[in-house]
This record gives C-alpha cells, sequence and structure tokens, in this order.
C-alpha cells in the first residue's frame, strides 16, 4: 500500500517545515500541534486539522511525529488522547523526534501489537535542512516500514538510512551528538585561545578552519560565537536533553565517555547560567575573557 | 633583496619534501640534519651538505628549520655549532617546528640583535600537504621579513598568513591543535558509541560524517581508526608535546581549557600504554570494547 493519508504531529519550527515538504510532495495532511497558531499556514494550504493525536492517526495511514523531549513523544503516542487510541492495524507511525532509544523500541512494540509498525527516524540539518527538505535522516525499524516511509523520507530529506532495528535511528543520531559535543569544546577553546593570545581570532580561523581542525561547527558556528550571535539554531536545553540520553545508554552499555560527561558539564552550567534558550554555540560565554 | 641561497635543518618525513619542494622551485639549497642518511636523495638532487646548523647559516641567506622538540629547536639554534654561531646581518631564519611561543620570541630577538630577522612559521597538512606543496603556513614576525620570505612559503604551502608578531605562528598552530584535540575525543566517542550499540559504524558515519558532526578529523581519521590502523600520519608523542605546549601557555594566560586538558590526559594515558609512536588516531584504543 502505498501512502497517501499522513499526519503531522508537532509544529515546531522544524515540524512546519517538514510537514509543509510533505504536503508539497503531494501527501494529503492532517496536523496537529499543542498550539492551534503555529498550524495556520499548513491548514491556509489545505492541511487539516484534527483535535487530538489519536484524532489525527484515524485520518491517516501514517504518522509523523517531531516534538520536544521524551516525555513528549511518551503523551503523544501513549496518552489518553494519543496515537495508539487511534491506532489501528496496517498503520504506521514515524517519530522524528531526538528522543530515547527504549522509547523508540517501546513505541515499536506497542504498533506491533495493535498489527502496526513504527520506525524512529530522528534528522539532523537543522531548520535550514527541514526547509530545503535536505535532512539526514537516520532510521530504525522492521524494513518493510522503512521501504513503505521511503516516498516521505524523499520529500523531507536528502539522505536517509536505516541503521537497524528500533532504536537504531536514535543511536545514530545519539552517535552524532556525541561528535558535535566534543567538538564544540575543541572550537570554543581554540577562539578563546587565539584572543587570549593576542591574535585576530578571524585571521586564525582563516588559516586553521580549512585544514586538520576543520570541521561544520568551526566553519559554522565558530564566526557566529565571534560576532557574539547566540541566537538559537539549535536550542542549548535540547542539546542537553539529547546529551542526557546519551549518557544514559553509555551508562547501560558500561561504556565510559569522558568528553561527552565534560561537554554536558558545560553545557549545563551555561543552562544554569540562564542559556538554555540560547543556540548551541554560546557555549563559548564560559570562555569568555571576564571569566578567565 | 630576493632569497637565492637557502638552508635548510631538519631531514625528517616533513622536512625532507618541503626541501625538495625549494629545489624544485630553484632555490640554491644546503641541508643538514642529525642523521645525513636522510639528506642522501636531496644531496643526488643537487644540495649540497654541512656539517652544522652554524655551516649551513655560513653559506646560506636564509635558513629554514623543521626538527622535533622545542629543545631540538633551541639547540639547533642557540647550541655551540648552531645557527646564530653563522648569523651575520642581513640574514634570516624561519623555524616551522610546531613549538614554544616564547622560544620563537627570543630566536626573533636574537636574530634583531645581530642584525637579521626571524620568523616562526609552523604547518598544517601533515606529510601529504608538505608533499605536494600544500601546507598552510601560521607566521608570526615582523612583515619585512614575512615578505621576503613569501616565494619559500609559495613553494611549500597553498596558504600562507602573518598572524602578528614572533610567537603569533606558534599560537595560531596552538589553536589549530587545541580544535583538534577535543574533536579527536568526539570522534573515538561517537564510533565507541555506535559499536556498543551494535550498530554498523560504517553506516553510521555514512549517515553523519556530512552534517553537523563532520569534521577532517570524522571523514580522514575515523575509517582509520575503524580498520585499526593506527599507523603514524601524525605521531601521539608529537601531539603530547604540542598540548603541552598550548597547556603551558593557556596558565600563563590563566585561561582554563577543560576539554584540552581532558585530551591531554586521555593521550598521555595512550602513551603511557605504548602508543607514543602510533599516529593520532589511535585515541580510539582507549575506548576498545575490552575495556568498557
Amino acid at each position: 500500500m502505498t501512502l497517501k493519508k499522513i499526519g503531522f504531529v508537532g509544529l515546531g519550527v522544524m515540524g512546519r517545515a517538514m510537514a509543509s515538504n510533505l504536503m508539497k510532495a503531494g501527501f494529503e495532511l492532517t496536523v496537529s500541534n499543542r498550539s492551534k497558531a503555529s498550524a495556520e499556514a499548513l491548514l491556509a494550504s489545505g492541511a487539516a486539522w484534527a483535535d487530538s493525536p489519536a484524532a489525527v492517526m484515524r485520518a491517516a495511514d501514517a504518522v509523523v511525529t517531531i516534538v520536544g523531549y521524551p516525555r513528549d513523544v511518551e503523551q503523544v503516542y501513549f496518552g489518553e488522547k494519543g496515537l495508539f487510541a487511534g491506532f489501528t492495524p496496517g498503520k504506521l507511525v514515524i517519530d522524528m523526534t531526538t528522543s530515547s532509544p527504549l522509547l523508540a523500541a517501546k513505541i515499536g512494540a506497542r504498533a506491533r501489537e495493535l498489527g502496526g509498525e513504527a520506525l524512529d527516524a530522528p534528522v539532523s540539518g537543522g531548520d535550514v535542512g527541514a526547509r530545503d527538505a535536505k535532512l539526514t535522516i537516520m532510521v530504525g525499524g522492521p524494513e518493510t516500514a522503512y521501504k513503505k516511509a521511503e516516498p516521505l523520507f524523499a520529500a523531507m530529506g536528502k539522505e536517509w538510512k536505516l541503521q537497524g532495528a528500533w532504536g537504531a535511528g536514535q543511536h545514530t543520531k545519539m552517535a552524532n551528538q556525541i561528535a558535535i559535543a566534543s567538538n564544540m569544546m575543541g572550537v570554543c577553546e581554540a577562539l578563546a585561545y587565539a584572543r587570549a593570545a593576542g591574535l585576530d581570532p578571524q585571521s586564525v580561523l582563516a588559516s586553521i578552519s580549512g585544514g586538520a581542525a576543520g570541521s561544520f561547527s568551526m566553519s559554522n558556528l565558530a564566526p557566529r560565537m565571534l560576532k557574539g550571535d547566540f541566537k538559537p539554531g539549535f536550542y542549548v536545553k535540547h542539546f542537553i536533553k539529547d546529551m542526557g540520553i546519551a549518557l544514559d545508554c553509555a551508562r547501560e552499555m558500561k561504556l565510559d565517555l569522558p568528553g561527552l560527561e565534560l561537554a554536558d558539564k558545560l553545557y549545563r552550567r551555561l543552562a544554569d547560567e540562564g542559556g538554555e534558550n540560547d543556540g548551541t554555540q554560546a557555549l563559548y560565554k564560559l570562555y569568555a575573557p571576564e571569566r578567565n
């Protein structure tokens, strides 16, 4: 069965852009969100509104979710008016929130129990990637469900890959966040050092960002750090959520990740000092001259 | 005065390739090295041999040095038969070793006292960059000397930039190494997590290396980590030397760099366990499954 009627729950910056790309690709959309205001543009372009995740589920063959925290995912799926309250055999749910691999497995098991399927499919690429349909999508779950969902992924992303069973998409996203976490310290510390040594950090960046020290964060976030532009592309509070999930999983696996532990500690300090709604590049604030 | 007769001290893997590129660009070379065997190919192509840095200095308008540790630099410049023993007014010395910014300033002051000039000009780009004349060169010192040295930089590198006064080249290189240090933890930890979670690390890399988690190290060193290829591109022992210099400088500046401190601690542990002659990607060994 080819998917046609799609439900969408969670219309934040990411979700709105992704839902809009699904509509552009020709899918019939029914949406739901905590605040209806965020749905206005989508409704104006022809999306239908439903009052609850359960109602979205009843109206659709497959539902995509992208909300904030694992507790929101839990509520959207297992709440009284959650998706599973409207789930019937043959249906598919796809959680694109960055969330817990264990919760992904719990959702998968419940969907199968009810005669359907579930995928976890968190993304990277940020608001720009969401808008331009250039997300990277990391998927966990059964291959049949993955094949069925591919037209949706194609409408929202530029790369997608099945990484394994339920939770494997989430674990892959965790690996992504783990790499970013330590690198962000490296970028901040390189800039802080350059400044403290009396160099021109812009000129230093020009010398080092094209070589072995180069990274996406150095090219894209270091310039914002130097301008003092700490506006969120990706929120500190959400990064802390992600690092917390990764650290929980690592502890479960008895894996020691000292770099991630340190980055998590620094980001929590930043949040404690009021930076939780800044973008992740605000880590640079901890290295400000007046603090050193 | 245009430089023509160039001396070269330090014929390791980097030095041999750089000296060879200077010859290809038409400079007349006189070389010296602890072991003469390393000079054979250069001598066969027409370079002259000198028995000491002092003798090299007497034979040349400018001398380039690239040796191992700051103590080697100290010896090559200030030793009994060191460069300054053969230095005369109007001459130029360029230290391309990654070394101490303070030592660079000491060399600069001494050269000026003797009526000449000095630059510190450490590089990034590794053995491949040295061979292909594609090094990035980070320079500190007076602008007149920098202008004079540009034809040499052009023969060895693809980018060069004056970053400030004596020591500024070294400080820029330190910023480069600082960024690499924490990022290397992030790359290792992402791979270790993927493996521990039961994913295929190659497949995870394919998903994450093109996005926000991407970096030179992830693209170039993670594949070697996964193959268990720990052969040195860049030696652990030299990276520890560099991190030590950066940490000393940071302490001097009263700058706290917790990511660098942690990376330094991990690399020292790796060296203690016999990994000092491995390449820097061998940090991945500390995250091996049997240790976690």
